[in-house]
């Protein structure tokens, strides 16, 4: 694909923190933003170009076509029929396909596991019946998950027992599910991806994760996992972009399982889009996970991913974010703040980076 | 001072490039930009509040003072009575007092004499009269430049014999100027520095610059300089921040030369404001020369301003931006494009960051 030029304008659908960042990446190619989102949001204080509708409102997304270069969305939550309405109008990217298979986690784990890739034991569950089968193959314990929307742990329960069944699947309101084996994991681990259009790719530097309350924590960069392990994830990473026709950032996360002394990984989640666990990106890399999104979805050439610094990321969790005057103060740190008013719990408010100098 | 809360509004006047990154580092911190200019410009493209109107518009200035927490200024040829007129109505930092210095040569030169650094010989010229006295007494070649209102060259004329006087004097048509002994420097190098309202201070790795045509072509980091003369550049710095009570970025110039073996420098700008010789710390620094003059503004602490990799900035200017695609292609380089639709010669159109491993 050609190059937009300096001056194109990228549309962004969601006006969250992602967003936010996406549309300061882009102001430092010299590119406009447009963000398109039901609410005004973090994004909307970094751009000039602003439009608030429904994700289903026809004509609004006519007109956001109309006056974008290409599009792109900040999470994977979008109707795919939106994204369908548009790419008849303007190309967006990443695609139908790589959204649709991102927002279905069946989809994920049988993609994954098509490519060779290990994932946790696993059934689809489409009825009550089909669950109640499904703990006694799997074993106990499982959790089950919807099979869409799902986010920061929301649309899981544990089933610790047979007798959980029925009030799991009360719990997630009979929606079609995933029943998994529950994983005793070492580690979480990421990578953050880039591919163009025309099949290139580079990986970031494989993050380790920690989460609280089901929201990630911590990313930690460079990751403690062997060589080996590491280049499966990438691998890995570029066979689901590859078998995708991906365009853009995107990251698959990991679990990382001691097995016979070796590390293996399991696929865990696809997310089609910039991803929390990469924000150490911004400060210890030439260029951003969200400056290489930007660049794939314009057709612009990778960015360089190799990090200059070692990083931990730590997210600011609701009353987190109270502490900015105190962390604005610390050495080595960079400090983000998405401009939110309200710090609800669980909400993300910021993020912190801390880097010192790389190590191997 | 109190530090302003996240989610506060800072105003800046004025809408070219260094307002765009000023206010791209505030969106970082969850601050809010509102744009002052009399004409539309890059900054516009990446904060959703603007005014145009004229710097001496006093309804217009009134407006923007009564929706911003505090307020500042990108480039230092605004209008004292302007920045007068807002300091009775918000706090603006830096004041009054900085920039009716910074804005005179002469006054910069004085000062510079007082803290008893060097500068290049120089005299006052108000007539063609003083202006032939001064260059019997200094003797040639000596540059004569107008007190204000000079950037990248313009208003600046150089003596080479006696008789060049009367062209001289009709080049910048009897405005009052300084007369300078031309200065056979070694190197030419900077010193951006930022200092908080209750004197806190610190100052970024001092960089050689080279200029082209008059205007910045590189700033290289670190500088070839040794540590006793790079101790002298950061005290000089500090005591005319001091001198000035600024708050803010500044960066001061200086001429390097060789004298009995010993590097010496003579002062020879002041600019109080961020400074295009400190455009790497966005890429080779924690938290960059916009980041802390937004922070130092704001009354937050001021960020870590240690390098954590070497840089070679250099400046995109008219045509060279049309290599964007080359440069965005290179390992280990930072591309900043500035959103200028149009790419005339002399034209600060864009910026890149060649970033390398830290040395000593």
């Amino acid at each position: 694909m050609t190059a937009l030029m300096p001056g194109s304008t990228i549309g962004i659908l969601g006006s969250g923190q992602l967003g936010r960042m996406l549309a300061m990446a882009a102001a430092r190619l010299g590119l406009k933003c447009h963000i398109y989102a039901d609410a005004p949001g973090p994004a909307f204080d970094v751009t000039a170009a602003t439009t608030i509708a429904d994700y289903t409102d026809e004509a609004a997304l006519a007109a956001f076509a109309s006056v974008v270069d290409v599009a792109t969305y900040e999470f994977e939550n979008i109707p795919v029929d939106t994204v369908a309405f548009l790419s008849q109008r303007v190309p967006i990217r990443p695609g139908v396909a790589a959204l649709a298979c991102a927002q279905d986690r069946l989809a994920e784990k049988q993609l994954a596991r098509e490519l060779g890739a290990m994932t946790a034991d696993y059934a689809a569950v489409s009825s009550y019946e089909d669950l109640v089968a499904a703990i006694k193959a799997l074993g106990v314990p499982v959790i089950l998950k919807t099979r869409r929307f799902g986010y920061d742990g929301k649309g899981q329960v544990k089933i610790n027992a047979p007798s959980d069944a029925k009030a799991a699947w009360e719990a997630i309101r009979g929606q079609p599910a995933i029943l998994e084996k529950l994983v005793a994991f070492k580690s979480e681990v990421s990578v953050v991806a880039v591919r163009t259009a025309d099949g290139g790719f580079a990986a970031y530097d494989v993050a380790t994760n920690e989460h609280r309350d089901h929201i990630l924590h911590t990313s930690t960069v460079p990751a403690a996992l062997p060589d080996d392990a590491i280049a499966t994830a990438i691998a890995t990473t570029k066979g689901i972009a590859d078998a995708l026709s991906y365009t853009g950032v995107l990251a698959v996360e990991f679990f990382a399982l001691d097995y016979n002394r070796r590390d293996v990984l399991y696929v865990n989640e696809i997310a089609p889009r910039v991803h929390n666990s990469g924000h150490w990106t911004i400060d210890a890399c030439a260029v951003s996970q969200f400056e290489n999104h930007i660049r794939a979805v314009a057709g612009w050439p990778i960015g360089p991913t190799a990090r200059h610094s070692n990083a931990v990321m730590t997210n600011l969790i609701g009353k987190d974010v109270s502490a900015w005057a105190k962390l604005a103060a610390e050495p080595a740190t960079c400090v983000h703040l998405y401009g939110k008013h309200e710090a609800r719990a669980g909400r993300k408010m910021g993020h912190v980076t801390r880097i010192s100098p790389k190590t191997a």
